[in-house]
């Protein structure tokens, strides 16, 4: 996506090795234009499901926004699967999977009300960033728990240097990526169509 | 607002006193039909300050979806406060300000980057929830440690049984609810225009 890829190279900083910066238009102030232009674009690329999907599926905080804007293309609710320990307003029946976040170097525990997700879900998968995969693998957890099928999934960033892209593709999940970084230094998206 | 009296008449529980949960669609599941005219209800009930809104400030999780309908209609960014200690993805040069958190009974620290809020800003704050107003009061602190101004507050719930919105009031902030529940049992809506 020509737009999001002119934001990283003109705004995104890399402010150590591997680390690609975009708070100034994504993940801490959200341009709600170009949140507006990436929920259409995902609408496009997933098109195919339009009228299957029954829930598009993030984890809170920075995958919200995006999720909403993709949500509301499709005309389906979002659910975002929660961090941390559970607390009495929310629902204690969980599905849940425990996540490694690589730039925080910690565990933590990602779950939605297992109300809110079932047998009857087709779900897509929205975030903000692919590198590792982590937080991808532990929503698909929780979707293989719960009996539901992933439709697909999309990301507005993919780090083509790390491995979390090739091992999605591998395994045959429809993976789209609205930007694949391949290098921060210098910088090179991968050409897609 | 009609529409989200409605849905917290036909949805919402009560699982203990004083507390409401709108999980199953705002606060877990969102429904993004709501979300969309929640947005606009929130521009109608602020469109004095159109052109004047720079920001959308509102903090995350829960607030990121209803501020970014908002945002979408002012045609501004939305910033976002992360609650928590700062990791190395996030600038350190912050506006901060501790909350108390009445439903987990813990103290969290929300925070700002500096870059993205000073002087130059007018701001709207918009939230989900106003009950004892925690963090509201850390919003306004964040603001006024940036030199910003504030314009008005948005929230979509106000419990009007617990002092949050009659204290901002009384303090002559311009405080707008979509809907203000006075009595959860039995459940009272306070008239509006």
């Amino acid at each position: 996506m020509r737009l999001l890829e002119e934001r990283i190279a003109h705004e995104a900083l890399a402010p150590a090795p591997d680390v690609l910066r975009v708070d100034m238009f994504l993940n801490h102030l959200i341009d709600t234009a170009l949140l507006d232009a990436m929920g259409r674009e995902f609408y496009r690329l997933f098109e195919a499901q339009r009228g299957r999907v029954t829930k598009i599926l993030t984890v809170e905080a920075s995958g919200i926004a995006i999720a909403c804007a993709a949500a509301a293309r499709f005309d389906v609710p979002v659910l975002f699967a929660k961090k941390g320990a559970s607390n009495k307003t929310l629902d204690r029946e969980t599905w849940s999977a425990a996540v490694r976040s690589f730039t925080k170097d910690s565990l933590t525990n990602i779950s939605v009300a297992k109300r809110f997700l079932g047998p009857e879900d087709s779900v897509l998968v929205i975030d903000d960033f692919l590198a590792h995969g982590a937080a991808l693998r532990g929503l698909r957890e929780i979707i293989a728990q719960a009996g539901a099928q992933l439709l697909g999934v999309g990301v507005a960033i993919e780090k083509g240097f790390q491995p979390g892209g090739r091992l999605l593709r591998a395994e045959g999940i429809h993976l789209e990526s609205l930007a694949i970084v391949d290098s921060l230094d210098p910088l090179i998206f991968r050409e897609q169509n």
